[in-house]
């Protein structure tokens, strides 16, 4: 079964908007099992638009449309799709009580022109989700003898991904006769190498590749780690959440604490919840990644019943003068560790961590750009092992060194809270 | 002239990486004057990149390639342009002398494999620009009757843009008889709706359309501000960069404060200068931005000269154990000053920015989130007016409503400079 990606809108090709939607549904496509070789974008314009869905049911089975369903008279998608069709748009009734509904729920005045949008070709369905107040359409049809089909799902991104989990992958894999479920699961992992997880995985992907189910794919993905992905392919989705779950348990056992979590946890997100189930709380002191740690974890909802606060002492005078940092060299454990210390004494949290160091992209202190320095205290200072800090050299420009010292140290309290657990491992 | 962008590589569709290629070259291809109406993304698999470029080459009048000019087995764009233009690959001395060069002034071994990049189909160009190891094709075929051309430029983004702008784009308006030079400028706004610039610009928007150079366009950029874009088609370089600073210098006019900055500039990177224009020392006080601020401020090259550092006082005991709140409501305006003069006392500094309030998902304090205070202070705290302070409800979720804060308190802090000029204005 081969689908072709259309992504619809004069503002793609203009460069006004990327277009991150195709790259996902490619990617969607991929985990279900479904070929897609060719995506295109094309403008709001009509002929256009129907040349491009000619070609695409020329050489593929089914097409997914991407945008243009708005209520604008730049929204031609179902126009054009009506085109190829051979048919004529009709109002359905049903659609645009839903519409009208929709607006009113939301105490909102509505547009007359929305109710274009509850017009459809002439043998099409409506997608059943529509988490917006655009309708997708599920367009079967005969072209130049074969049985193809054509959907549309709008741009806006959480909109489209919701018909395409709910409606658009299910009725492929029925109309492909993929009877199989595909699930996938993302391992989460920081502290290795592409080469050294491959390296610690050798045995286990040579297995997997004799096997054939479930498949691993590695994604390295900068400062947010290395992703380890694992699909199943299986009967029944029980089936395939059971495979998921015992390879998953199979890859935890053989890169122990690399595996920082699954899907769509972050290592911000992951180091509140564990200081959470301590009842801990955080205090951060960041000198050259300037509020980016305290940024990060206040991305996450919920984040204010652990984290107090921090201090951002970007100059040395304010290391001194609020952290109690002695005068000297900042770019040095020493310094990261009386940051660490001081911001923990200064807000009165359970644990802290510290950074500093040179983002570049001029050196600073006689040390090339990306040397940092970080730190972390859990607990008493003055208790034996209770701060602990290294020195690293990152890669990149300003920006990557900054953002790879927000996980690198965040990561190191990690591991800390996880020795913690488990004295003398 | 229309030109067709191809981006070729299996890990385009595949999701692995989006391509921004694409976005970037069509906002040129239309800068340049030229017409850009479909985008295509294709695998690496030799029939399929013919395929696109035969469909390409029969609607357009010159097709871009990006990617797949690599030393492997999957790098298949050369090969597949020679067989579109039904001609033989064959091997150029002075480019593989070029390329093992290159290596050698690297000190860095060729691999063996390199060497298919000097080649090129029968009767093509290489690209003069040459910034990596892969050189780029200018490839001018006749295709069913009529002349085309072919351009090959790598996938690697800063490699891509100098071979476009040195070469591409100069040779393709060459053949679209294009003598004009084109130039843009863009204005950064931020205070105003797009339809607010509108109304104010309106006389000189129907000035322009009747005039029709230069030409403006309006790109809203969310928390990054609303952007209008200047374009002069000239005859010379001289004359277009003239026409762009008599229409700026309209604009601004037109606009007054509401312009911050052009071209790559940022709140930040503005407000920044401004203070190091004026020898005037930066703090921050942040609750629910959480460091954000300060991190983009960092974001900036040089900051240290300015920016002495910040408070992040997420929780109500940090605002006021270091800050000195009084206990109470914390989104209120009053706690948002006491935050700016207490950072910017502890701090030593002479100005300061703080933001407090409700970035959701959840109510706080009994008010609905995005609701934010904010506060400035500009020099001595007990002088009249030194303290400026807003309270505003902002749209979106939780990282928008954070984002809005960033730009929106730094823009305070930029009038408030500009005010200080000028007093009485």
């Amino acid at each position: 079964m081969r689908v072709e990606v259309v992504a619809i809108g004069t503002e793609l090709l203009l460069g006004q908007i990327d277009d991150t939607n195709s790259a996902w549904m490619g990617e969607q496509l991929a985990l279900a099992g479904l070929d897609s070789h060719f995506q295109v974008k094309v403008g709001d314009n009509t002929a256009r638009i129907v040349e491009v869905l000619r070609t695409a049911l020329g050489r593929s089975d089914a097409v997914i449309c991407c945008g243009g369903l708005g209520p604008t008279q730049d929204d031609l998608t179902r126009v054009a799709i009506a085109e190829v069709m051979g048919v004529g748009l009709q109002a359905d009734e049903e659609m645009e009580e839903r519409i009208i509904s929709r607006f009113a729920g939301r105490s909102r005045r509505m547009p007359e022109n929305n109710l274009l949008q509850a017009k459809r070709p002439e043998g099409a369905e409506f997608i059943e989700q529509m988490p917006g107040t655009a309708p997708g359409l599920v367009c079967p049809m005969v072209f130049e003898g074969d049985p193809k089909v054509i959907y549309a799902v709008p741009g806006v991104p959480w909109e489209m991904k919701e018909m395409l989990q709910g409606t658009v992958l299910p009725d492929l894999q029925r109309r492909a006769g993929l009877n199989s479920v595909i699930r996938s699961r993302v391992l989460r992992t920081w502290g290795e190498s592409e080469s050294g997880l491959a390296e610690l995985l050798a045995d286990r992907i040579f297995e997997l590749d004799r096997i054939g189910n479930p498949t691993l794919a590695f994604l390295a993905s900068g400062a947010e780690g290395l992703k380890v992905r694992i699909t199943a392919k299986c009967d029944t989705a029980e089936e395939a959440e059971r495979m998921l779950a015992e390879e998953e348990a199979r890859l935890r056992e053989l890169l122990g604490p690399l595996v920082f979590g699954t899907d769509d946890d972050t290592m911000e997100s992951v180091v509140l919840q564990m200081l959470r189930d301590r009842s801990m709380t955080l205090a951060t002191a960041e000198s050259l990644t300037g509020g980016m740690v305290g940024s990060r974890i206040c991305d996450v909802p919920g984040a204010s019943d652990v984290f107090l606060g921090g201090v951002i002492s970007y100059s040395a005078a304010v290391k001194t003068s609020v952290l109690g940092v002695p005068e000297g060299p900042v770019v040095t454990e020493e310094a990261a560790r009386r940051m660490a210390v001081g911001v923990r004494e200064r807000l009165g949290a359970d644990v802290a961590v510290a950074t500093t160091g040179v983002a570049g992209p001029d050196p600073a202190e006689g040390q090339p750009p990306g040397t940092v320095c970080m730190a972390v205290v859990v607990g008493d200072p003055s208790a034996a092992g209770s701060v602990e800090s290294i020195r690293v050299r990152l890669p990149g420009r300003r920006r990557q060194v900054r953002e790879f010292t927000v996980i690198t140290v965040l990561g190191m309290l990690r591991r800390r809270l996880l020795d913690h657990d488990t004295p003398g491992d």
